[in-house]
C-alpha cells in the first residue's frame, strides 16, 4: 500500500490556473449598486461629439492645474536638496523618481521610489499627530489601537530602493518600506551585486535576473547587531527622517507635474 | 539625541524577502484533509503503464469534446460581430483574445481580454437576475446585500484592455474591469502613448516599459465631467453592454477550443 | 434610454492604478509601535565607523556560520540522490534549485523550486504529527480544524515546477504546489510545449511567452480519471513523498550555503 502524494481539491471550480483581476477592495464594494441612467443615441454626429466633450473637460482641467503649478526652485523641498547633497535625476513621463548623491570617496547613493504609489498613500494627519505624541510620551501607557488603525497604517507603506555603488563598480541594494506617516523606513532585504549595472539596470532581462538572485535571509531573521549596524549605515548615507519627508513632498510635486503632462497628452490625442 | 528612522519588526520570522506561493483560497481550505489511499508498485512495466493510462483518459475526453465542438460561423455571437464591425484576430494557443474594429476616420479600436480569466468567472445566474430587477425597479428601496454577495461579485471581474489608435499612430490605452454578471465596465486607468507599438507590443521589454509609465491619476479621482465624457467616448467606440455579453460568450467558445487543442497536444506527447 | 455600461466608484480615493507595496502581514502589525531611541552624531569619522560596525557584525556571523557548514557528500539527502537517480544542477547565487533525472528512454525529468521560499515555510511539527495521525486513523471522525489551522497550512505551500522532456525535444510542464508538512503535492496546471526551450528557458521574453500560453483548464475541473492518471504518471516519474522530503532538507542546505556566500559578498563590499 502506498499513500498517494497527491492531495485532491474539494471544489472543482478552484481557479488556480486563472489570473485574478487587478482591482481594489473599494471597487468590489460598489459593484452591486445599480449603474446610473444616461441617454445615448448613436450617430456619426455623436461619434465626433463625444471626442469634443472629452476635449472640453480636459481643457477646463488643464486651465485649473496650470494656474496651480509650482516650480521646483521655489518648492518646500529645495532646502532638503541643498542640505543633503542629493540631486534629482529627471524622469519625465515615469512613475519612478530617482535622486543621487556622490560622496568624496567615490561612493554614490541612488534612491528610487514610485511617486504615484507615494502620492496616493492615505495620509491621516490626526493619526500622525497621535503617533508623534506616543513617541514623545513614551512613559504613558499606550492605548490599544484598533484593528482598523493597523489596516490604515498597513496601506501607508511605499517601496523605496536604495543602491550604494563604489568606485570599483560593486553595489549594495536595499529594499526598504517607507511609512510616510511615521517618517520611518523598514529594511526588507539587502543584496550585494558585482556591478552597478546588475543592481540598477531597468531592462526586462535585468529585472528577471534580479528576481532569481538570493536576497539574503528575511532581514528580521538576521543577527540583531547586524540589523542595527546596517540601519545605522543607511542613516550615515542619508536615509533619514528628512529623506522620508522629502520623498513625501517630492512625490506630490512630481505626481502633479505628471498629471499636467498627462492632460496635455490627452489633449493632443483628442484634438486631432 | 536622534530618534532612529528604522522601525523594527516584532516577529523575527517575517517573510518579506520570500515569494508567497501562487495558490487559491479554495486550495487552502482542503489542505488539511487526509489524502486518499492508492496502491502503487514501481516497475518498468508500470513506468509505461502510467503513460498508457493518461493516454486512454485523454482519448476518451477528446471523443466527448469533439462531438460537442461548435463552429464560429454558427455561434450565438456571430450576429454581434456582423452588427458591431469588430473582427476576431486569431490567437491559437493563447489565453488572450483580440478583436479589432476600423472606422472610416482611420481610427482603430483594439479590445484584448484573457479568455481563461473570463471563462472561469463564477457566474451566478440568480444573482444576475436579481441585479437586473434592481435596475428595473429603481424606485424600490434596495435591500442591504450581504458581505458574501459583495465577495462573489468581487470575484466576478475580468481585465479588459482597450487601445484606440489613430492614423498618425498615436494611441490611447484604457485598462477596464468587466463585471460579466452586470454586463458593465469600470475604467481603471487611461494612458496616452506616442505610438501604437508602445501601447500594443507584447515583448517583455515593452511590458516593462509600460509598467514604468505614469498612468494618470486613479480614474475615480478625476474630475467627474472628465470621467463621464471618457465613458461616453468609450461607448461611442463600441465598448457597450453588447460587447460585454460577446466577451462572455466568445471566451467560453475560445476556451473550449483551446481545451480541445490542449487535449490533442497532450495526446501527441503521451502517445510517443 | 440607454443604461450606461460604466459603473461608478463611490470612493474617489480608490487606488486602482497604484501599485500596492510588497510587505508582510507581520510588518503591518508592528507599524504602530514607537521606534526605539538611538543617539547619532554625523561626522566623517562616523561615516567610516558605520562601515566598520557592519564589517565586525558580518565577520562574527561568518565565523559562526562557517563552523556549522555541512558538506553535500555527508548530508542526510545524499541517500535520496543515490536511490532516486536525480542529480543536482548547481545554481550558485540563485534562489532556484534544479535537479534532473535521465531515464533510458531518453526522457528527462527536471524539478525546479525556490529554496528561499521552501526554507522559510513555517513548519509546525505538532501539526504535522497530528496530520499523520489523521491519515493512520481514517476511521476516526475528523475533528473540525479551526480557521487558524487552515491559514497556517495555507502558508505552508511552495511552488514546484516539473518539466518532462522527450528525446524529440517535446516537453510537458507541471506547476505543482508542495505542502511540506503533509509531504504532498497538488497539481495546479499541466502545459504541453513543442520544445524544451519553450518550457525551460529563463529569459524575460520566454517568461512572458509562457504567461500568454493557454495552460489547460483548472486541474480540478478536469475529468477525475485524467486527474488521477496524471498524478500516477508524476509518481512514476519520481514525484514522490521522498522527493517532497528531499526538497525540504535540500532547501535548508542550499539556503544556508547561499547565506554564507551572501555574508562573504557583504564582507567584500564593506571591507573595501
Amino acid at each position: 500500500m502506498f499513500i498517494s502524494m497527491f492531495g485532491r481539491m474539494a471544489a472543482r471550480g478552484a481557479l488556480n490556473t486563472v489570473k485574478t483581476p487587478i482591482l481594489s477592495q473599494s471597487l468590489k464594494r460598489v459593484a452591486a449598486t445599480s449603474p446610473s441612467m444616461r441617454s445615448f443615441v448613436s450617430t456619426k454626429l455623436i461619434f465626433n461629439q463625444q471626442k469634443q466633450n472629452v476635449l472640453e473637460s480636459i481643457k477646463s482641467e488643464l486651465k485649473i492645474e496650470k494656474e496651480g503649478l509650482s516650480d521646483l526652485s521655489e518648492s518646500p523641498f529645495k532646502k532638503f536638496l541643498e542640505d543633503s547633497g542629493f540631486n534629482v535625476v529627471e524622469t519625465p513621463g515615469k512613475n519612478e523618481a530617482q535622486i543621487v548623491k556622490k560622496s568624496e570617496d567615490g561612493e554614490t547613493v541612488h534612491v528610487n521610489f514610485d511617486v504615484a504609489q507615494v502620492a496616493n498613500l492615505p495620509y491621516d494627519s490626526a493619526l500622525a499627530e497621535n503617533l508623534k505624541d506616543e513617541v514623545n510620551e513614551v512613559n504613558e501607557e499606550p492605548t490599544d489601537p484598533e484593528e482598523e488603525d493597523f489596516d490604515s497604517l498597513g496601506d501607508n507603506f511605499a517601496n523605496v530602493n536604495v543602491v550604494i555603488t563604489k568606485s570599483d563598480d560593486s553595489a549594495l541594494s536595499f529594499e526598504l518600506l517607507l511609512n510616510l506617516q511615521e517618517g520611518s523606513f523598514y529594511v526588507d532585504s539587502v543584496t550585494p551585486f558585482k556591478s552597478s549595472k546588475q543592481a540598477l539596470d531597468e531592462s526586462a532581462e535585468a529585472e528577471i535576473s534580479r528576481e532569481l538572485v538570493y536576497h539574503g535571509p528575511p532581514f528580521s531573521n538576521l543577527d540583531e547587531e547586524l540589523q542595527e549596524s546596517l540601519e545605522s549605515y543607511l542613516e550615515s548615507r542619508g536615509i533619514t527622517e528628512e529623506l522620508a519627508a522629502f520623498i513625501g513632498s517630492y512625490s506630490e510635486f512630481k505626481e502633479n507635474n505628471e498629471y499636467v503632462s498627462w492632460l496635455e497628452n490627452m489633449d493632443t490625442f483628442f484634438k486631432k
